[in-house]
């Protein structure tokens, strides 16, 4: 039934799990590739499902102004207007909104803003953040969550904790379609722990199918985040899916499984693909533009086995930067999230076999400069 | 045996062929996508192979400028490098390094000249553009001619179609891989009749695999283009492909098979794709981003049956050019392509079966403002 979240195994705090949706089952740790727009740039469905991603993420904040809810809605939802059958996660846009700072204002009901594309005015309220994702056919709907700018004033912040559990309880209740659309709650309280504390036990409270871990990578040290971090999965119910929000780097993928984060999602392997950045398999980055990869024949990644790797190599990735060519992001675009999808499936198997900590650590291991010729 | 050009039918005077090639068989007529820089912008290789592309193009002057020669001898040549196993046809660079203008001093012997990314100085010269040509391994490498200026003087005219035939001979001369590697001629002669029959007749005299016919679509009205391919295309040896270079709009296209063209090239699908622009199968042509597209659910071409038409909307499409999507950009490119590879196809059946006035009438016929809402 959609919502179910199965613990299929574990190996320390390293969770394998299965969560049903309405759009197919969801094999955990996984990583969520980027589709604001309802498209993850450069790729296509069919890309996504060689890859092996199972879900994808797109946004509120941005599908509200384009191409907007009765677009969607006349497409016959967000799933065939981008022609991908899987499961879809949409974020609230209230990371969005409250990042426009000038152009919004709070107040206990909700937050009017002015587009960032054309100044027009726009209202969200839990609830109609809540319709929306519904109306759009998703399979996860977030929470509407005040998400507040690092570092700031307790009191600050401990106002957005009150407003952001105040507004999951108006979300759960805005409900029309509850096993359809599951909805997520967000815990938001800074880098202080007892106010972690207290929005994860208010959020919890709701009972609600899934929580995320808010309000992290949005500046703060990675000593901090994984503070946070740490603290805040462990407050998160054992039977449900816990998502680390914002976070796609390889190392810090492998941090969040190891603390028994379910789910992720980041623009890092797609944004730093379109800029020639290389994210291997085994933690290594590089920039392909580099003139060291100028005759290189090889693969850009020797231990992957994606299509891209599989089919050209680093000469041509490297000509096709150096000469402007669109082709080249895309080809990187889709290594990069292969990469990490990869990873995801060797971490599922890992624990699987609970062989866990020894697959951490292969890649702690691993040294940063195997066969490295001039980083970027 | 590679060189052979099999005349399976005729039409009136259009013509059904087959070329064979080191790489494989080109039937004939058939539209070369552009890949400038061994790349069909934001397409692959499986993408072309999917679509139908026989044959692809590519360029003597920017491959030579990036990423160079040695490179590309170091890949295993341009195939390799780019990572496609189909017939390769590389222009000469002779009109890119004659439109520099005031980069390039002319001789005799050759042409020196300043790269357009760094002013490095080059030279081409008849031999040294074969034997590039035949050290990336392709198909079909045109001979480096003088592509001329329209207006211009009639002596101006005449001196570049004696240097071109005193080249092309040449070139002749300097194949090493006459079979591997297929020498085409380029007539010359702007428009003036007699010369192009002076350009015509010393080029044939060379018994080259191929001729084609250059220096139109080079700013000269529809008129004086029909006119003057017309006069040349009759010039042209019946049992050799003739390739009219840097044409590619439906209408173009049928009115070279019409006189009994074989090969045609354009950028035009790619670019026109890039910018938003659709060519649909039966002639007609909109830009997708028009706002009656926004709700239009049909695929962009109703008479179409590629991989976007039956997976994507009009009003997908739309969104991602009106959001600055590079997946759009993607996307039309691949149909552009398709839809007149797909013309192509068409042409030979209808040629087989000695139908070719009637296909080609059908689009004459057909509605230019067929199912237009706004054309931009």
């Amino acid at each position: 039934m959609s919502g179910e979240f199965a613990l299929l195994a574990t190996s320390g705090a390293a969770r394998r799990g299965a969560l049903t949706t309405a759009h197919g089952e969801v094999a955990t740790p996984c990583f969520m590739p980027v589709g604001t727009l309802g498209d993850v740039k450069l790729l296509e469905p069919r890309d996504l499902h060689e890859i092996g991603t199972t879900i994808v993420l797109a946004n509120t904040y941005h599908l509200w102004l384009r191409p907007g809810g009765d677009t969607l809605a006349a497409a016959g939802g967000l799933h065939r207007f981008m022609a991908w059958d899987g499961p879809v996660l949409t974020d609230s846009g209230g990371y969005q909104v409250f990042s426009l700072e000038s152009r919004r204002t709070i107040d206990a009901d909700g937050v009017t803003f002015r587009s960032h594309l054309d100044g027009s005015e726009h209202r969200f309220t839990p609830e109609n953040v809540v319709a929306f994702q519904e109306a759009l056919g998703v399979d996860i709907a977030m929470a509407l969550d005040q998400c507040i700018k690092l570092p700031a004033e307790r009191g600050e912040v401990e106002a957005a904790v009150a407003r952001t559990s105040a507004w999951a309880e108006r979300c759960r209740a805005a409900r029309r379609h509850p096993d359809r659309t599951l909805l997520f709650g967000i815990v938001q309280g800074g880098l202080d722990e007892a106010l972690r504390a207290r929005s994860a036990a208010e959020l919890v409270a709701l009972d609600l199918p899934g929580y995320a871990i808010g309000g992290l990578s949005v500046g703060e040290t990675r000593e901090e985040m994984d503070r946070i971090a740490q603290f805040t999965t462990v407050l998160l119910p054992a039977n449900k899916p816990r998502y680390l929000m914002g976070v796609g780097t390889v190392r810090d993928l492998l941090a969040g499984i190891d603390r028994g984060i379910d789910m992720f999602d980041c623009v890092y392997p797609t944004r730093s693909g379109r800029h020639g950045r290389v994210l291997t398999r085994r933690g290594r980055e590089y920039n392909v533009r580099n003139a060291a990869y100028a005759r290189d024949f090889g693969p850009v990644d020797e231990d992957c086995d994606c299509r891209v790797c599989a089919t050209y190599t680093r000469a041509y990735l490297s000509h096709l930067f150096r000469s402007g060519e669109t082709l080249g992001q895309r080809l990187l675009s889709y290594h990069n999230v292969a990469a990490l999808t990869d990873l995801m499936c060797g971490a599922r198997a890992a624990i699987e076999q609970d062989r866990w900590a020894a697959f951490r650590d292969a890649f702690v291991k691993a040294p940063a400069t195997d066969s490295e010729k001039g980083e970027v």
